[in-house]
């Protein structure tokens, strides 16, 4: 067991950051109790052996393990060293940290300032006409049926067209595979429902995305995550974990990772899927942003390469089209679908019908391919424009992964300046960024930025990396 | 441990079922196992004891075990009687089972047959023009933003004019205390997942709501029942339960309870609400229906009495208006909006902008008024209709449960009559009617319909009624 704490439950501490070292170590072991990783009666490493392995000093491992202790999380046996407790029947504490470890800020809205943060495209770029046209269609056609009870699966039109659309996409589906969903996150969600147990695993990447995050701990599920490298998650990582804690599900975003930008190389996605039918688990895969590939070889679906139904594909478009209309579709393999389908009608029934009439007449008339060449072209010149900004703007020192498409870039700031107060910094100044840690199921470095350039443009949006780089020079002095 | 097995668990018999009563044992067994409410290792009554206590005979009991054990859900220990087995470790078993505890027939739409099923108005009392000249009022008013990311409580102006509406029930709440969600069925999971944890115990009516025990299991919590009675929930079940168990939580339908059709008096209210207080559980509170209250006398819901804010109150309007919108609201107590709140937002994000932008005109315009109004009149007539139909064609030996509004009746058929087969009949003479056994936590027994009259008028719905007692007369026979 020992092992895992350092495999498993990510120790990073940042010796040059502010935070005193007792206090990332106390944060981070707090994290893996609170997310079920060291689970009750868990005996904690020795203080000695712990200082050593870390590279501190054991009076930081004792002042980190006391602070523990006081507030509940740990437990002295005397001769024996420091146990968990049973800090899941300490309901009020329970209750806080599922707050804190929920919040989605991306999903509030942004008012003023210069908006790095949302990841979504302005609202400007929807051209309402086209879907008001496919609305009153909608509504001159099927009257009140429009908005009654609706098939929990989906309205069959639009699964039939989906389906199609993702056949274009390499992707062999029927509208009996298709499912529609209420948006990406609720397709997790569900997925999360039909899969997850209470203390099953589930293995996701380093860094992911929050709102998964978020509903697998809900589900209370037990995360574990291997680290993202440029071409595809640690496989290697991957096994290690798979065999270890047979992960149910393992959730992941192939192409255009969020937040990292990267994607698999196909070698991977078929290592991958041969590892997922090896250790008998199942892959959420979450498309969430494929079309804003701006490279000219385009990446292939992981589902696409599925040839043993072990993939669940997850699509949205709400990076690219509204939103707040909460659409998406899950591709199921034909074993789980009736898991699927009952969870759904758990969740909230059925998807409501008028938005997907509507959707099904706006892919068939063929104004869904219009809009997404225009909002491509759109973001794949500010894609260059952003890059260019950062390179003029930021010190060398801060890492700009390479991105190959989507709307954002991840930034790895230089050692020792914090993102936290980056981010709050640059509140003040009127620039709005997602500094990272909401990223990381664990507490991670804390020097990740991700910012967006979905929102704004121009002048604006080089104001706003301006004035991020004057700050973070600023704290490099 | 034992006591419970007969108070918490509900193992009815029916002698004179058609179903052996082995059979119906190892059912009602099958079901306390699979629910969560006789967890792993619990030690099954001695064989003489059950049968001694059931009044039948021990061979019966001997029957239902071997077939529990021969499916793999007790375990035999020598000298010692049968043991619960780790049935949820068995995935297989356990995926089986969620699949069919939690289908919701009545979400399925029906395309044809007499509809005595439906619990929603037909489509055709859905007045189309007003709703469009709200959506298109707010596409020309509000453009691309009605599609961007909304505020994961809902659409700010929506909660203002929901607060007026329930104000005016008696529900004394701000935009602040309202949250938009997708639905009834949404609210419940949100609730269930904001309240309960794996293996907590929630306390619901008996027979209750089925969306709501499939969310609840799946949530991974014990459901413990007890009665409804003519003016409400059995208070000194709900006592007695709370004081052994402790539930987090308590569902109820207070007003025109789904399906029984009885309602609460006020001094039961107002006794559950001191029990909740006394025993610092909270309420839920699912008003789907109180509109269509056909009486004088107006009820009041439950939260109207709540002075120690221990009611979660769920309102949705689906039953009277465009089930297929998604739409409802909750109230929630001040100290639990942060926790709701994060579990809308894993749950799906928010609620589609459009469509509460749509209906915050609708209600502002007083079109909802106007809707409601002759939505009222049209049931009103319809209930008393289907009434005096039920007195006409169905054997007297049939009860029907007195129901002062909604759209359906509840009824009991007489000893050793199936509810599964009567429908079964019934469906092969294509009339569509709900059999009871969805509306139990355990099996209860076989001998209850819902029928509606939302979707059926005239001649179809007196041919239905008229074949209905026909079915069971001939039954009887």
């Amino acid at each position: 067991m020992k092992e895992e704490l350092f495999n498993f439950v990510s120790i990073q501490l940042d010796r040059n950051g502010k935070t005193p070292l007792y206090v990332q170590l106390y944060d981070a072991l707090r994290e893996a109790i609170l997310c079920g990783q060291l689970t009750e009666g868990y005996l904690l490493p020795p203080v000695r052996r712990l200082a050593a392995e870390t590279g501190i000093n054991a009076g930081t491992v004792v002042s980190a393990y006391r602070l523990l202790e006081k507030n509940g999380y740990i437990r002295a046996k005397r001769g024996s060293g420091f146990f968990v407790t049973d800090i899941l029947v300490q309901s009020d504490e329970r209750e806080d940290t599922r707050e804190e470890s929920t919040f989605l800020p991306h999903m509030t809205p942004v008012t003023d300032g210069i908006d790095l943060l949302s990841a979504s495209p302005s609202p400007d770029y929807i051209r309402v006409t086209d879907f008001k046209r496919v609305i009153n269609e909608v509504l001159d056609r099927d009257g009140g049926y429009a908005f009654g009870y609706q098939d929990g699966q989906g309205y069959y039109p639009l699964r039939q067209a989906m389906a199609g659309y993702l056949t274009k996409c390499g992707i062999r589906a029927t509208a009996d595979d298709v499912h529609t969903i209420s948006g990406a996150q609720q397709g997790i969600d569900i997925v999360a429902k039909a899969v997850l147990s209470f203390g099953d695993y589930v293995l996701v990447e380093r860094p992911t995305y929050a709102g998964a995050i978020g509903a697998f701990r809900s589900r209370g599920a037990k995360i574990i995550d291997a680290p993202m490298t440029e071409d595809g998650i640690d496989m290697d990582a991957v096994e290690d974990a798979l065999r270890r804690f047979r992960p149910k599900l393992i959730y992941v975003m192939p192409n255009i990772q969020n937040p990292t930008g990267y994607s698999y190389s196909n070698a991977k996605k078929n290592r991958l899927l041969g590892l997922a039918r090896r250790y008998q688990t199942l892959i959420l895969e979450d498309d969430y942003i494929s079309e804003l590939d701006y490279s000219e070889d385009k990446l292939s679906p992981l589902k696409a390469l599925d040839r043993d139904e072990r993939v669940i594909y997850c699509k949205s478009f709400s990076k690219m089209f509204m939103p707040g209309l909460r659409l998406g579709f899950l591709v199921v393999p034909n074993r789980k679908r009736a898991h699927i389908l009952a969870a759904k009608q758990q969740s909230d029934g059925s998807t409501a019908g008028l938005t997907q009439r509507a959707f099904d007449l706006y892919l068939r008339n063929g104004i869904w391919a219009k809009h997404s060449r225009s909002i491509y072209d759109v973001y794949r010149a500010r894609h260059r424009e952003m890059r260019a900004l950062l390179e003029e703007h930021l010190p060398h020192t801060v890492t700009v992964y390479p991105a190959r498409g989507g709307l954002t870039y991840w930034l790895k700031l230089p050692s020792g300046i914090s993102a936290k107060r980056t981010a709050e910094t640059l509140a003040e100044r009127g620039v709005l960024v997602q500094e990272g840690s909401a990223f990381f199921v664990n507490m991670g470095l804390d020097r990740f930025l991700r910012v967006s350039f979905a929102a704004e443009e121009g002048d604006r949006l080089r104001e706003g990396i301006r004035i991020l780089g004057q700050i973070i020079t600023k704290e490099m002095k």
